[in-house]
């Protein structure tokens, strides 16, 4: 594809004069982009305005309208996100290791950019801004691809960012938009190996699938959450009950919250009548094994497909185990390794979870919904990742970069 | 394929009872499984007979027949090796790092296993061997799939791995090989999603390049390397002269061997007589530019695909640069990302080509010859990382594993 190959060749020069930039010149061209944003407001929301109307034409739910739509609010949160990555420390630079071989050779770990980072997103304009300050602060060019919905917002808000830097002397090919909307230009994206490091998708579950099943470019798999919480004998009821009100229904729609809940069979009877209620208050709507629509006649019979849905949804699955090994074994054969949660006093029981659940992110006692690049204190997040490979859990600007090896000698030879 | 899930799952709960072994226990079963493989030299020695007269029957070429071929000194070797791999420090459960957050949460990063790893090679035995005790030593169990032409060798490699590590109480399932050696087996295994962690090929460009276009298993791209030295304006040129000898003739045939020199043009006509006779001398086949051709008759010239390619063999390909920086653009544009050189007594030209060049390794005054997890002082080498995703050059034993966030709480919600 002519355009894709003609963008990869700007964003891999572009990424080779990017990797020697200071941190205070890229730090300072963030906060340029910020402002310049703010001061383009009534370009970026007229367009913006322009995919609207095409949205609702096309009949776009309520819930993807919000998730499309800007205003000057909106572009301020964006403005003020971009400024806090401009802050963070630049992690360029960083000597991971150092150390001398006996021949005297000096090995040096040095933390560098990852070169050309390819990002495909869904309907969302605000990722254009947030995907592209992430890279730039992190010394990478990015290749942006959106979805066609967000496509006219996504280009004003890329013309304004490139505008920026160019103006504070950095190459504007740091940051490109794949114009072509089609699917093919996705996909094309998603095989561009002779110019992209890496690629990255960040949207729902047939977005990533479609990635790992098409690029050859090496990826990062990221998002999705069928998260549990299991309450164990040892459980304190109280705190169990707060927790998996808080990770069920503070925010259903995100990956990181709780989609099920296991319950010990010792405190099943004592804690399941209160704790599904207060589900039900709040309109979250109950499934459950037999021993769970038994105690909670409220609750509809679970199928086996349930187990394994992440339902982004007031909606849980329940199920009583009868100990701690089978609620390892039963998140293990189901979850997507994103975050799980044991609530118990039984340091044993809790250093077992700990040690056996295969997922980013376990815990012990609190809700899963701190699986976050700001939750955790990383200060951004370019995405939650669910392999093992590269990343694990919440990415900040580390997962953005490499290293390389700086060898010294004084002509040593093998 | 109905022997590849097979596997797969015996493999991911062979992968889960692994992770919690304790490194006395690892340790001991790889001593057991070297002893093991001396002990069964003659059973082994016998399958590889087999092998060895199928491939002279279909006139396998004699490089090939070489490291095909097994014997009782090329055992011991082996089980040398998987000694020095059980004495290494084990790297799983180290705390990567550990913080607390304000809401009191206690956040630790600790190393696990990657869980299961695919390991695709060619026709080479004692691979069956290293990669097996190198994913054990890291915590993973593996599922081989090797070329067919070692296939009774590598198989007869397996059941006694398999018997040790299952007589020392680790489930013997830890190391599996795919029996079925048609190409569909090579392309099953690389889009096992639901069983494997990670793909590594061992092998040639070709190979690479399957896994590359065909995995959808995250996969580790290795090995190529169309290495580069570049001899200064300033350069020391007795030293360039051995390392050039020594990059390009030392070991031909891996990757890490020079097949480029790049010498600045103020330098060329007091160096390249003396350098291009002493390669001549080692039978090395000469290529150049025009003007490389001029000082030197027995060279002929270089075509655009020269500076491509990755000869592995007795050739290089000579080009008279004006620049640092002509000798940096050639390099980023040709080379394989894998190991690069710069002979200078010129500390700023010297720190520009470090910065400046795109590769795993980059080398002030020493040969590429390096690049190598023996030589790097890792004790064990599961291959040469060219992406910059994950891992990055030679790759020891912490390239096969991953972290997870285990985090403590007393009740925190958000």
């Amino acid at each position: 594809m002519e355009e894709l190959i003609q963008k990869g060749n700007l964003a891999k020069t572009a990424a080779l004069s990017l990797s020697s930039v200071s941190a205070d010149t890229k730090r300072d061209a963030l906060m340029y982009v910020a402002d310049s944003l703010i001061k383009n407001t009534d370009y970026i929301l007229n367009e913006n305005n322009k995919d609207l109307e095409a949205a609702k034409a096309n009949g776009m739910s309520p819930g993807l309208i919000d998730r499309l739509t800007l205003n000057k609010e909106r572009i301020e949160t964006i403005a003020q996100g971009i400024r806090q990555i401009a802050e963070l420390p630049d992690p360029i630079g960083e000597v991971v290791s150092q150390w001398q071989r006996p021949n005297g050779l000096l090995i040096s770990e040095v933390r560098v950019p990852l070169g050309v980072c390819g990002i495909i997103y869904e309907a969302r304009p605000n990722v254009t801004a947030d995907a592209a300050a992430l890279c730039l602060k992190s010394g990478n060019a990015c290749i942006l691809r959106c979805g066609k919905e967000a496509h006219k917002s996504s280009m004003a808000i890329t013309n304004v960012f490139r505008d920026a830097i160019k103006s504070v002397g950095l190459s504007e090919d740091c940051v490109a938009l794949v114009e072509d909307t089609s699917r093919d230009s996705a996909v094309a994206l998603m095989k561009l190996n002779d110019y992209l490091d890496v690629i990255i998708p960040r949207g729902g579950a047939g977005l990533i699938r479609s990635v790992v099943e098409n690029a050859t470019v090496p990826a990062i798999e990221t998002g999705t959450g069928n998260c549990h919480v299991y309450v164990d004998a040892d459980a304190n009821l109280q705190m169990a009950k707060e927790i998996v009100l808080n990770a069920k229904t503070s925010r259903p729609s995100v990956c990181n919250a709780e989609e099920k809940l296991l319950v010990h069979k010792d405190v099943a009877e004592s804690f399941l009548p209160d704790m599904l209620s207060a589900l039900l208050k709040k309109n979250v709507e109950i499934v459950g094994d037999s021993k769970v629509c038994e105690i909670f006649p409220a609750a509809t019979p679970a199928t086996e497909d349930d187990w394994a849905t992440e339902y982004l949804d007031l909606k849980i699955a329940v199920k009583v185990v009868s100990s701690v090994d089978e609620a390892i074994n039963h998140i293990n054969k189901y979850n997507s390794r994103h975050s799980e949660a044991i609530v118990t006093e039984d340091a044993e029981n809790a250093q077992k979870f700990l040690d056996s659940i295969d997922a980013a992110a376990v815990y012990v006692n609190a809700s899963t919904r701190f699986t976050d690049g700001f939750e955790f204190g990383f200060g951004a997040e370019i995405g939650i990742s669910t392999q093992k490979l590269h990343a694990r859990g919440p990415m900040g600007l580390k997962a953005l970069t490499s290293t390389k090896y700086v060898i010294r000698g004084n002509g040593q030879i093998r």
